[in-house]
């Protein structure tokens, strides 16, 4: 994890462009990726795929010569989208296309400009007042190109489980060195993915890495009626600070995956912080649209717009460590294998009660407490046969009776092996 | 309207007759009216419209021929629908028919007899002292008449708007000199619909002017068919007396317009008084009988029932002032432009988000709070396209998000207008 | 009721048995009961009836040839379904054949073992101390034999009603000498059908007294298509003791049944004990399985499980007295009151009010409270008029405008009366 870490956070990853596809070969070596495209031009419901933008090289000379803002310092260095320049401009006309944070005298802000065609740097408040002199003139250089043949690149990987009903996890790459926002979110995905691919599953697995918004505009475009089989998803983003964890509810909140995360998060930490859903955020903007309406929760730590360094070069791998995103990962692990186990049963035997003794499910301790629990293992056999109607799923059980589901899970599976339980 | 007041104020009106012609006239010239007759006799679900009820004078005289009561100095003198009677009688036989209030020793009583054939007189307890004595003889006369060739008349108007749908507006007629209840009512209703005449609406109104319970029972009857176009509406009554505002809510409590009329009445004036719906009251009784269920509220001044005043001479033009009705009219336009704004729209740009430079809809000062909020321009918009399904209207988002209605309906024409909404 | 209680204690009740069919024909003596019989190795569901079970007589002997032990003196003694045994033995081996209490030394506690061929005595701790010595012999014998060409006996009593649907009333007669559990209950269903059989009843009801759960599982499996009938019931158990009264509610804890318990009980006790729905009780396991799903309530006086003396010899009559069980049967009669006045109407008068006059529906002394109610007969009137649209029903009506549900079922039966309202 801090391997891949260090080898993507150089990478100038934008909208479009090789950045973005170096990294996602570079997580093609861990997980099986499949890398597609979509060209430049297209239209995908009211947007339309940007030309691809590459640069290469980006400074600013002082009279004397010397680069005083240079692109191989940081790619944070230029806005990105910036179109090509090259010229000799006074201080007062270039002043307006130069962006720094006052606050954060150190940081370098993050600044992009996709639609409106401009240029632009970007720096640190203290090499503005450093560098930089009225009344002087500097040599402004950027090579950059748009490219109309260009595409959108974006990996895609689906994990079949038994069923075919999908769980989304959806994380952007449109990031250039912003370590928290949003290359931990990179990095807890393929190592999620791992995971999932390390072990039979319950759901089947859609993880996507796509730029933002419009990136994940185009894929829903491309997907949209592969969609329908999406039964609820997340979107991992900002997952490797050193604060607190973070809980972004999905728009309908009494959706049982909000209610799972909760629990998730409790496991580890009961001081996290909880965010209602907000149109405002990330690609849940998208998955809950009118016309998809898919629910997704993100679990953070050190949420977007939460953190001092957010959209800065302080964003980078002092302040987010393997070990932060791995706490991350740890929770959404739960989650999944909780969101795995809410089935719905039906008992097959629903005239009466069942004689357990005759399954041989009189549980041998019938009266001992379950772990950290109120109730017995025949507590829970009783309850579930009486609630499995065919309808209720276990997490309603489990408020009903204020049950672990893990505990009703294993209860059940155990019914569901003597034949007195069928799944729906 | 003080005008208009004080030209209905003396006329004698009932339940019938040439009063209540007079009436709806008077008010033919401020508005294109249409007076309508159900003749007498005609059975109306369960009830039959009486005959028309005419008296032209009526008095006491004492025994040296002194009138001591004279219809002719106030109508409330004479029980409605007294049948005639011209007779010397003891005082003792005379004082069954005599009708006063000891606790308003100042104030005429109002009193009806329309189901049942009696006489009577109405005075107040200082004349009862003053002019009449035991065992005195006194001359009684009442020229009155039934006709059961008569009919009842009401008014209506209906005022078309852009949709076919109406909201009800109906006042009653049916009291004589008493100024609250409800010639205050007959004055709000006429400059209501004088209003609505003036302006473009998007519902159409039907404006009604009838006598309470028998005359809406009867113009239920004539109008069933025409009930099923009514969503929704509103009873006008004792609306200028000089104390609080009040509110009656309709029968179901969780209907928008209850909603809106306290946020209508909030707009004005914190402190009214609440009423939860009854079943007791005014023509909602009709309106929301089993058969109808139309949602009817009153936003009064001064409610039946409630003010000392209430069905006696001293709820007279001392009581009730021009200005007075002008403020719950003031009320009772808000509450129609807040009811005119609650529309549900759809998204037509289902999938995925909204380019709002696309469509100039990025607002100018994007980051601004809107007037006495929390939230921008561009929190509506997000949250409007978000909701917009078709099915949620502008009332529900605004709990949802705590927004105007007046902002969100700003808001949502905007983004119609920009064909990236369209109404349902 | 007392004579009943004398003469059926005594009885040697199990799941089989002619000590079943005994107490069966002594309440046929009180009401016109049917017996039945379900043949031994029938399947029923997950169930299979056992052999039928005879002991004729068992006792215990020291060496000095006396009866330390006497089935005679109570049929306790013996663990029930005890298989044949006929030895002489060591006190080691003795041993875990016999059953005390060390908490309650004068109690016998009540033991089965209807599903392990064993055998076993029951005494009391003080007994066990007194008559028996380490390294002692004894001799055993348990005259008892298994009836492969038995039968499970139950009794049945369909009183019908007005109405086809039928209450349920059932409890369970398979305990032998205890007296709250259940004999109480065998008394007090037999006086309550009685006095069912004794008036005119708008519901039918169907009482069945039936050994506890292999009893009632069987009971339903031959008579499932009759239970479609069923609306609710109750299941009668522990109903003599001389603690509070209970209430355990049904499944479905808004059903209206629980909320006319809580009118019953309030009736005669504020302090009853509430307790919430439990899958863990008495037959209403099998009549609320899925595929039953039957509400049914219990009124108790001392609970089971919850009594001291429960399921031991000291539940016997110096515990359980007529005078208590009577107190419970008033509680169960005031609920079926209650629930025969729950109805639903319709008013005939639909469009517009009702014109009271001319039904003669105008109260009196139409402003005169109900006794213990803020609420007139007029207001009743009108309310129910508007909410009758034969959907609702009067136990919601009671909570809406908080009426007493025999007013309310007093005034909405004079309105069917004048033929204003119908029923549904």
């Amino acid at each position: 994890m801090k391997n891949l870490l260090e080898k993507l956070f150089p990478i100038n990853r934008s909208l479009t462009g090789d950045g973005n596809r170096e990294t996602l070969r570079q997580i093609q070596e861990i997980i099986p990726l499949e890398i597609k495209e979509i060209p430049s031009g297209k239209e995908v419901y009211d947007w339309k795929i940007p030309p691809e933008w590459t640069i290469r090289d980006a400074w600013i000379k002082n009279s004397s010569g010397e680069k005083i803002i240079d692109f191989k310092k940081s790619n944070l260095h230029v806005v990105q989208y910036s179109e090509a320049v090259h010229q000799t401009i006074k201080f007062e006309n270039l002043k307006k296309n130069l962006h720094f944070l006052e606050n954060l005298p150190n940081a370098i802000p993050y600044r992009t400009t996709y639609y409106q065609k401009k240029w632009g740097f970007c720096l640190t408040f203290n090499d503005f007042q450093n560098f930089f002199e009225e009344n002087e003139k500097y040599e402004v250089f950027i090579d950059s190109d748009f490219n109309e043949n260009g595409s959108l690149s974006y990996g895609e990987l689906l994990i079949s489980g038994e069923k075919k009903e999908e769980i989304l996890i959806s994380t952007y790459i449109c990031h250039p060195s912003l370590a928290n926002d949003n290359l931990s979110g990179i990095v807890l995905t393929t190592f999620l993915a791992k995971w999932l691919l390390s072990k039979k599953n319950y759901y089947s697995y859609r993880i996507i890495f796509v730029p933002e918004t419009i990136g994940t505009i185009a894929y829903l475009h491309e997907n949209q009626k592969k969609m329908q089989k999406i039964n609820f998803g997340c979107v991992v983003t900002t997952v490797g600070g050193q604060g607190k964890f973070g809980f972004k509810k999905s728009f309908d909140e009494n959706h049982f995956i909000n209610f799972l995360a909760e629990k998730s998060l409790e496991n580890f930490d009961k001081k996290y912080i909880s965010y209602p859903f907000d149109i405002f955020g990330s690609d849940e903007r998208q998955y809950s649209s009118v016309g998809f309406r898919i629910n997704t929760i993100s679990i953070t730590k050190d949420k977007y717009y939460e953190y001092p360094f957010y959209h800065t070069s302080l964003d980078n791998l002092d302040f987010v460590k393997a070990e932060n995103i791995e706490k991350t990962l740890d929770v959404y692990k739960k989650w999944i294998s909780l969101v795995e186990m809410n089935r719905i049963y039906k008992n097959k035997i629903a005239f009466g009660e069942v004689m357990l003794s005759k399954h041989d499910l009189y549980p041998k301790n019938g009266g001992a407490f379950l772990p950290e629990s109120h109730l017995t293992e025949l507590d829970l056999i009783q309850w579930i046969l009486f609630y499995s109607d065919g309808k209720t799923d276990l997490v309603e059980i489990s408020k009903k009776i204020d049950a672990k589901l893990e505990d009703l899970f294993f209860v059940a599976e155990k019914l569901k092996g003597k034949n007195v339980l069928m799944e729906i």
